[in-house]
């Protein structure tokens, strides 16, 4: 896995390395700031893979105004920057690179409002994702997106990537509960987007933002809906005999009309791992598995059920099962959200991240199969079926060089079947580097000339979180 | 009402008048060019006001191709494009200028599929609302965002003012309705954003776009969401002996975290005039009703009506009636959405669209009644409280240059208000002309710079339904 090009550090920023971090010094008090080797070390990856590169300095801020004269130190100096939230990121959209100063939020960590009358809080950016709803619960509300690493990473990368979770196929992904931010443009210049009143007049620069990967600007802040929890939710277990069929139930669902809060799927690969790590009580005779979430009264929760077991019934179900108490839920939860890192005690492996429609559900893991099998590897998938957001992990070896490669090539191979099915290459983990070249599979050169002109509207250097997204070549034109 | 300034149509494009038309007559068939001035009246305003501006010419088109020729035509002449849906916008977002070319999309009305496993249609920009839902009725779907004009205007003039409607409180407004475009940029290009899988990669463009007003591309294609008809639906009536306490119950429904489908608002003024147009059976004793909407079994309706009826008890609700039939529900809502047309039987007015945060409604209900009152004039409040969209009509003499220069100014300053209150200048009506110079009190120069440099990104020769959206200065610093 040693194909991904990375952009030799530019000489004259490294040159003037020492320069930099007093500069650096001179606006931000010296506990924000990080130049020893070692201590840089922690910054020096993601969540995608093994890949390092120690960044120039790294800066963490408490204000939004720190991150302002940060920002116009570096674009006045040229020098580039890498945004972080709390690098959980699965696509290298916080790789830093050796002649880059990494901006991390972590320390922007307080809850600044809570506004129930507005269903609304308030919070810096460095906040992670599951505090809100921590923070909101016993008031009966929580914030919706839910990401598996939500103990861990930040409202600020969760808007960087738009990320998602299990739960959004119901109430959406981070941009349909992101009502504002405060964001530093490159030059320092702060701007406010939205607020707490829904939409807003002139162009939609919030929904651009969310998703930008840190491209556009450093978000601050960030104003996010509350939602009312409900008064029960009930997980249902279906179980049947192939990935196909589960994959055609799901359409069907869907195609009644009916919205599940989440429609998670597993085949038995995935199955088996869950089930070893976290006793489930998943059905162990089965090829795929439907984790259904309903929630409501119990009145509403019986009703939708029953519809979606009578769709469940025509695609052969084999086993249908209730959770019978919170525990239960709980467990069969824990399976599913423990998915990646129950892989990873097994075998190494890469998730993708390929959306599809629908319809298409059936097909994509049909050829999926046959492209791991073709490179003689193994595959399993688990992910938000009711979003059509597939994440077949591909299991390999890592200190195989030659099955990395296959399975790196593999990998780009499902993308553009995804892409091909009237999909795309990511649901919600980003572009960042893994599927920056992927990106000419997507859209026309033009397409991507229109997308590099926006970003050039908000960074005509060109220095926020380079060579990431567009593809390099691309990129480095743009860079000049 | 002559306050707004309209340019002087530029005169080397007025002199080559007759080339022009020539020249587009050389690209598009003649059935789908309209140059004679009879001809033309219908396209020289749209429903803001009486506003008129004949253009240079009008086309239109039947096929992306087509619209893509007259673009490149007239970026390669420097011709101004004012695209047009309906006409019906609300703040002059499509009145065209002496030296533009109007790109009308009626003609291209095709429903191009209907995909249920999906849950999606696509159809042609020049689809109405209304005919969406008609189309997939019988199969039991329909498109969510429903405007008041759902019956006349299209699907492109949705996209371009990102529209809302009674039902959005749920369902959200057209951008959360809409997967994907097909667009036309100012060069020609074609660029496809989004599809029918959930989200995408890359920047959100599609967001960008939707409620663009027009001036980012022309919008040609649109694949829309599908939603399931619930089981049923039941509009109920909460009369209150005051504004403030009424739109005090609104904010305690939502902070509640209840979402009906629709929380209309009506004051008495409006209560009186809709219920003389539609005999809706509007209780006749309160200062202000509340439109409350529930859907769902049953079951659910009732459980969700327990909830909101306690609330509104606690406001010490006047009147609380269920409507008994579907011809009653009908009749309740035919009193709401027929309130613009009938308000302008009894006065002429102008219609107002700031939104605020549900806390602040009482405050902005009770300080818009001072504004009015102040510039002698009368006040009908009818609008989407739940979603805080607010709409004050300003009742006013047309004939009277006095009373409709208090009218406009009255606008002014309850838009104003509404900023002030943490809310935003228009809710689902656009900028257009009306608000463009109030941009300045809700974003400093700097965001509206950014904004501009986005659109520049798209249309560098800053053609595109120009001296809309942006102050008319800063929109002349950038056309040169």
């Amino acid at each position: 896995m040693d194909k991904i090009r990375f952009l030799e550090p530019r000489a004259d920023i490294v040159a003037r390395r020492e320069e930099i971090r007093t500069g650096l010094a001179n606006v931000v008090p010296a506990d924000c700031l990080v130049t020893d080797e070692r201590e840089l070390v922690p910054f020096e990856t993601d969540a995608f893979t093994a890949y390092r590169r120690v960044p120039l300095a790294v800066v963490l801020p408490e204000t939004t105004e720190q991150v302002a004269a940060v920002m116009k130190y570096c674009t006045d100096n040229g020098v580039p920057v890498v945004p972080r939230g709390a690098g959980t990121s699965l696509a290298g959209g916080a790789i830093p690179q050796e002649d880059a100063v990494v901006i991390g939020v972590s320390r922007m960590s307080c809850i600044l409002e809570v506004d129930y009358e507005n269903r609304t809080a308030r919070v810096q950016a460095g906040v992670t994702n599951l505090r809100i709803s921590d923070e909101v619960s016993a008031d009966g509300f929580f914030y919706a997106p839910d990401p598996s690493s939500q103990l861990a990473c930040t409202i600020g990368g969760n808007i960087g990537m738009n990320s998602g979770g299990a739960h959004c196929l119901k109430y959406g992904v981070t941009t349909n509960n992101l009502l504002g931010v405060t964001m530093v443009l490159q030059d320092g210049t702060v701007i406010e987007l939205g607020g707490k009143a829904l939409d807003a007049e002139g162009y939609d620069l919030l929904g651009l933002v969310c998703g930008s990967e840190g491209q556009l600007g450093i978000v601050t802040e960030a104003t996010v809906r509350l939602i009312a929890k409900p008064e029960g939710a009930r997980p249902v277990l279906f179980g049947f005999d192939s990935s196909e069929v589960a994959g055609a139930c799901v359409a069907d669902i869907i195609g009644a009309g009916i919205i599940p809060v989440a429609i998670e799927f597993m085949d038995k690969p995935a199955i088996d791992i869950c089930e070893a790590f976290a006793h489930a009580g998943y059905p162990m005779d089965v090829e795929a598995l439907l984790i259904v979430e309903v929630e409501g009264s119990e009145d509403e929760m019986d009703a939708m059920l029953s519809r979606i077991i009578a769709i469940a019934r025509k695609h052969n179900v084999k086993r249908v099962r209730e959770s019978q108490s919170a525990i239960e839920a709980a467990q069969i939860w824990k399976g599913r959200k423990s998915a990646f890192g129950a892989t990873g005690r097994v075998a190494d492996y890469i998730c993708m991240d390929g959306t599809v429609p629908l319809g298409q559900l059936s097909h994509v893991l049909r050829e999926t199969a046959n492209i791991v099998e073709k490179y003689g590897l193994r595959v399993a998938n688990v992910f938000h079926a009711g979003d059509g957001n597939m994440h077949p992990l591909i299991l390999y070896n890592v200190n195989d060089p030659e099955e990395a490669e296959k399975a790196e090539a593999a990998g780009a191979e499902i993308l553009k079947l995804c892409v091909d099915a009237g999909g795309c290459l990511t649901g919600e983990h980003g572009v960042g580097i893994e599927k920056r070249d992927l990106m000419l599979h997507q859209f026309t050169e033009t397409d991507l000339n229109q997308q590099m002109a926006v970003r050039a509207a908000f960074d005509p250097g060109w220095l926020l979180n380079p060579s990431k997204v567009f593809p390099l070549d691309l990129d480095m034109r743009k860079a000049g």
